[in-house]
């Protein structure tokens, strides 16, 4: 094995991050090469710098016209040449920053500094490649994004065990639980989550989210070593009072010397930015210090180089610039009032509703989405029926039925979900 | 295994490329899921559209001002929402034609559609992860891009087998085919090749690319299935008459039923555009018609689904504009000339020079740089001190020191070189 890689071991050695280092996680290190060199030469290089695989005019980035045609505001620099392996750095503190005031309850918790990759798949990606082997166990909820099992189960041969997220309209914690328990294999076990649910549209109370916390301290105190990843892509579209509103990350940043948190999210939903691709990842754990954690960055900075090198720029420079602009607050806020809104009038077509009885509404508080339960094939059949009057949504697993009201104005909701129930209703 | 993925692989059965799929390739396959759902839905949902993951709000995508307000010419559906997962349509159709205008003699040959990746790296990844379990060989030139390791050995564990990649001031063939032949195993072996090559900027000339082409068909014959990658990052910059011109994918392309050849290539280099990342993933083999390419365009989807999900739609859209642009041909043409008399002033300066001559130059045609071979740690040891009087270069494994003449003013070729020179000529 590498020196290098050796060394980070070392530096991770009896952590419970050093403990769960997959195979591949234990081989990364961000090598002294080509990068780190030019890194060095970008302080010291004061005279000529020909160190960069890109092509320079009078301390310019050559660039083509049409592309610098369409950007307004940024230097050439900023965005079309590479950006550093883990991203800007000052998007990277900025981002910290963000996550600390949304999350104030981990204010004082240390992190590391999120390392930016091209969307919250690749987030998850990496963190499997870094602390996940081949035939290793992960619980994730039975309602779940169907590209898990695409991530995990297909590309890395994960073994996936499901918890049933809900019973009698909250999160099921028992089955979390005991899930986590009967999963652990070799005294390690890993649990993603993702707040708000992707299809359900539901995020934990306070009270559920301090259950989930206890759920996985009980197991950290079985001795079991826990990875827990928080899939935080929807983060901040909560509209309900009784909701917890930090990430479940916060809860486990500092919960045991036995878990490791990792939190996974990004520009792509929290700030409406899908196609750009740029997501984080950030590490915490009980007694991980800034020596742990700088080995986890540089671990991770293998994977990230390894597999697709660095990040967009251009997309890493929007989306700073837009967290630092005047319009950021007020268009969030104008935005989150728009998706409340629709929220509100969903809750209130399903309360108020005469037909479609036989779609049964999981619970939903938050997110982009809602789901109705139906019979084993029932919704894609419903699916289909509903593309041919021009109705388009997601079919999932055997018995989810996903409507994003995300995608739907207001005015035209009640419209939506008539033609749903009416079609329901007809469908034999 | 998923019945999709049975299915593709019964498709490719037969062929080189069925028998080149790694384990993982084997597994992969395009979900029948939320993608699949909505870009039907995006035929069919004439009325409402509830599938998408994003936010819409009177048929536009919600968007922050300030992004917004950065972007001149495009439309924010065209670079805010997601991109389809193998990439823009238009795009990949547009760089399939250019990739057949510059290599004009595969215009009647077959390919896959390109897919579209974040970067050449991604390319490279992606491709291993297809092709190439742990444990296989592959080979590359000893002179080759310091990634290759991270890549193929840190990430997937494959091992490399280099061939020489110079001798008598040529590309030493017989070493390639030699190193083809000792590393086969199984039936099977992968070659990785980058011309313009990167560290040393050589590339073949039209004899040497056919004698490479024969040597592959040799081993061919042998019964080896044969995975061949063109790593193009540099394509196009050739400063020579002798240099063979197209991609060495043209003379593989249809070579022989053993011979699977990948072309990765993209705007990073070829235009100017590295923070971008835009890169593209193009199959052909011999005997390989379109259901064989669409199953492996299948099975790469699977692939970016389950590592990134879709590259960053922005970036895909202002290569596409710029590729259509009315400036595009003469932007390019004149950032050819401007790195082209770079190149002609570098070979002046080494042929006039009177001093540092412990520095040999390896022989260089084409693309970004220059490397000179040392003695063991010299390199190091002369990038060091160079540093220290504000000059940037780099030193690669034992021997190679590499300068970017790419990023330096032809004005200050003379004044750098006199500084490498002298600074080589006092070190002891």
């Amino acid at each position: 094995m590498n020196s290098i890689a050796l060394q980070l071991n070392k530096s991770l050695e009896g952590t419970q991050a050093g403990s769960l280092l997959s195979e591949m996680g234990k081989r990364f290190f961000f090598p002294r090469g080509i990068i780190a060199q030019a890194a060095e030469a970008s302080k010291k290089a004061t005279k000529y710098n020909a160190t960069a695989g890109m092509a320079f005019n009078n301390n310019q980035p050559l660039i083509l016209s049409s592309i610098k045609n369409s950007i307004t505001g940024l230097e050439a620099k900023d965005y079309i040449t590479y950006a550093p392996t883990p991203g800007d750095r000052e998007l990277r503190e900025l981002w910290l920053e963000k996550i600390k005031i949304k999350n104030p309850s981990i204010k004082e918790i240390h992190t590391s500094l999120p390392i930016i990759v091209p969307g919250l798949t690749s987030g998850i990606s990496n963190c499997a490649d870094l602390f996940l082997n081949p035939g290793d166990n992960i619980v994730i909820p039975d309602l779940h994004w169907g590209n898990y099992d695409l991530i995990l189960k297909t590309r890395k041969e994960i073994n996936i065990h499901t918890f049933k997220f809900f019973r009698d309209g909250r999160i099921n914690i028992q089955s979390l639980k005991e899930t986590l328990i009967s999963s652990a294999k070799n005294g390690k076990v890993s649990l993603l989550l993702n707040f708000p649910n992707n299809p359900t549209g539901y995020s934990p109370t306070k009270s559920e989210a301090e259950s989930i916390a206890q759920a996985i301290k009980d197991v950290a105190l079985m001795d079991i070593k826990i990875l827990v990843m928080a899939d935080d892509a929807y983060f901040g579209l909560f509209y309900e009072d009784e909701i917890y509103k930090e990430s479940i990350f916060s809860l486990i940043a500092n919960l045991h010397n036995n878990v490791l948190a990792v939190k996974i999210d990004g520009a792509t939903k929290e700030d409406y930015a899908w196609g750009l691709r740029v997501g984080f990842i950030t590490f915490a754990g009980k007694g991980l210090t800034k020596e742990h954690t700088d080995a986890l960055e540089q671990k991770l900075m293998g994977s990230v180089r390894s597999s697709f090198s660095s990040s967009p720029k251009l997309s890493q420079n929007l989306v700073k610039k837009a967290l630092l602009s005047l319009d950021y607050s007020r268009d969030k806020a104008e935005f989150e009032s728009l998706m409340k809104a629709r929220y509100l009038k969903v809750k209130e077509i399903l309360e108020k509703r005469t037909n479609g009885k036989r779609l049964k509404e999981l619970p939903f508080n938050s997110g982009y989405f809602m789901t109705f339960e139906t019979t084993p094939g029932y919704n894609e059949r419903l699916r289909e029926e509903l593309l041919e009057v021009g109705v388009g949504t997601i079919a999932l697993g055997d018995t989810s039925f996903r409507i994003a009201y995300s995608s739907v104005d207001k005015s035209n909701l009640e419209d939506l979900f008539s033609i749903i129930f009416s079609v329901s209703d007809n469908l034999q």
